[in-house]
């Protein structure tokens, strides 16, 4: 916030039946997380409760009402009860449409808080897909949400973290056989210049960005393609002009062993599966989604509600925590270095 | 072979300007290789010299002659001598015509003796590409390779196989554009045939073979593509009223998490790097290629030719050796239980 010194951010509480509860609820109760933001949490205070109780920990909230609204204090995380959820329709373990109207009630409302200026990162805990497709049946992923919620159409993308390494894509849910169309010059370079922005935003002076190549052995010098000459090397060769610190394209295959020995900041590729199965190998539970693009960054974990473990108390909260810190790290960047030192 | 108690692998010398010499030198220097087999060698025995002396090892071979045939007795791997690559032409880390020339001229002759029936596996050293096609311009990949020297249009496949976990494709070094009309159920259920079969030649007796969708989330219930509803699930069932273990479709990003935790003994994916990405993070070094589908399995280390440190006796043995220890399983199970008992 302009008149903070320390960044405000919106948090959505995501799907009630799963670990969703129990990781804000530990998360809010972390003394190091408290100490560097301001916190604006939407969702129902007997949800949060039931979170508590499974993760043995005092969230310690200040509770505001949706009517009052928000204080402008920073003591405590204020908790804004939207009353939205009673727990007795929660069956752990099960999706269901007021699970999805719970998480898309406080997505939009953490949301549009951001859009308006008075948070400067978004951060949610799991959604799931299924619940969110009961309560908004156009639900493609998050970005389609976000489009409509704030009505926006920025050239956003999702970039997932791993221990520092990022990895942005120039095409998402589409089917596989529309990928190589949609592989252009113009998307290439629009996905470099924005994996280059949110680098910056997160704190990266200067970004070292690999690409991968569309085919197999990135086209074995046109043998298995063209994509690679006729567009991908061009568009790399076009972000370098502008100053960006791109390089490749590089063979699918092996540029994730160059980055996770550090070649690299991040590796941009072409398709979901292409990134996503090299970033689930390194570290299934502790990667991080970011939401980039839009005028405030949105952060997740990269994992699921994790319906099998939910209630048990035995989620594995790390990419959680890292989540939060990237979007408070984010949220500092926004403010400028000034900030910074009181982040 | 039939009139022996342990089989015969025929052993091709791949590259000579990269580190092939020396992991042959050091192979046939095991001595328990060397008691599970008859070997036979070809290549120059110069080359071999050179790669013992980096090897440190002596591979202690009977040197026969093309023009004398080739000795029916396994006291000591036999080496034919085909005098075919002057050490002096030998530039370590450069890919030439002249090595080119020496590596087909070996793969031919060792294909050609399985082909005969004189050897039960091929195995060779790896082969550096670009040498390759200068030798051999049609070089796309060993496959079509191996289908002009021996006159053969069975459906063979490259499987890469990584402690004990195997990867087949449907479709292999193609353009990504072409991938998805190349998944037809028709090649599908011949990938599964093919991958059964061979894993049930090595000597898994009901191997689990989960099989990867086509499009992000496998489609995501039909949302980014129906290949997973029309193609790949009517294969697997196809396949599995044919008495084969085969699961799936599974989303591509998780299967080979699920394949690390031993739920599966092999993955069938539908395009190159599909599999690639995630078998090179699993273990880059490790890997064994079988080209399966042929009379004879043909096996190799899943690594190249290692140009940068060829020569300098720092290379990693592993994938070597795991290679042929797969290529005498193979050759064994062909001779039946009998024989393996002697393998």
């Amino acid at each position: 916030m302009a008149n903070d010194s320390v960044p405000t951010i919106a948090i959505a509480m995501g799907d009630p039946a799963g670990i969703s509860p129990e990781l804000l609820a530990r998360l809010l109760a972390e003394p190091d997380i408290r100490l560097r933001a301001r916190f604006v949490i939407f969702g129902d205070a007997r949800i949060l409760d039931q979170g508590a109780k499974v993760a043995g920990t005092n969230p310690d909230v200040r509770i505001a009402s949706p009517e009052s609204g928000i204080p402008a204090d920073r003591i405590k995380p204020i908790f804004v009860d939207l009353k939205n959820l009673d727990p007795g329709e929660v069956t752990i373990g099960r999706a269901t449409l007021e699970g999805g109207k719970f998480a898309t009630d406080n997505f939009r409302r953490a949301l549009v808080l951001a859009a308006q200026g008075e948070a400067d990162a978004v951060f949610f805990t799991p959604f799931n897909k299924a619940a969110m497709r009961f309560a908004y049946p156009d639900y493609d992923d998050e970005i389609r949400f976000v489009r409509d919620a704030i009505g926006s159409d920025a050239p956003a993308s999702e970039f997932n973290i791993l221990d520092g390494l990022w990895n942005a894509r120039v095409t998402s849910h589409i089917p596989l056989a529309e990928v190589a169309r949609n592989i252009t010059e113009e998307r290439v370079l629009g996905a470099l210049l924005l994996a280059d922005s949110s680098l910056r935003a997160a704190g990266f002076a200067n970004p070292r960005i690999a690409v991968a190549g569309l085919n197999p052995h990135a086209g074995d010098g046109g043998n298995f393609g063209r994509e690679e000459i006729d567009v991908i090397k061009p568009a790399v060769e076009s972000a370098r002009r502008r100053g960006i610190n791109s390089q490749g394209p590089y063979p699918s295959d092996t540029v994730f062993l160059r980055a996770r020995n550090g070649d690299f900041d991040a590796v941009l590729t072409m398709y979901h599966d292409q990134g996503q199965i090299a970033m689930k190998l390194m570290g299934f539970d502790r990667g991080v989604t970011l939401i980039g693009g839009f005028s405030f960054p949105i952060c997740t974990p990269a994992h699921g509600t994790a319906y099998e473990i939910a209630g048990k108390g035995v989620a594995n909260f790390g990419a959680t925590r890292a989540a939060m810190l990237l979007a408070i790290r984010m949220a500092s960047e926004r403010n400028g270095p000034a900030k910074r030192a009181d982040g």
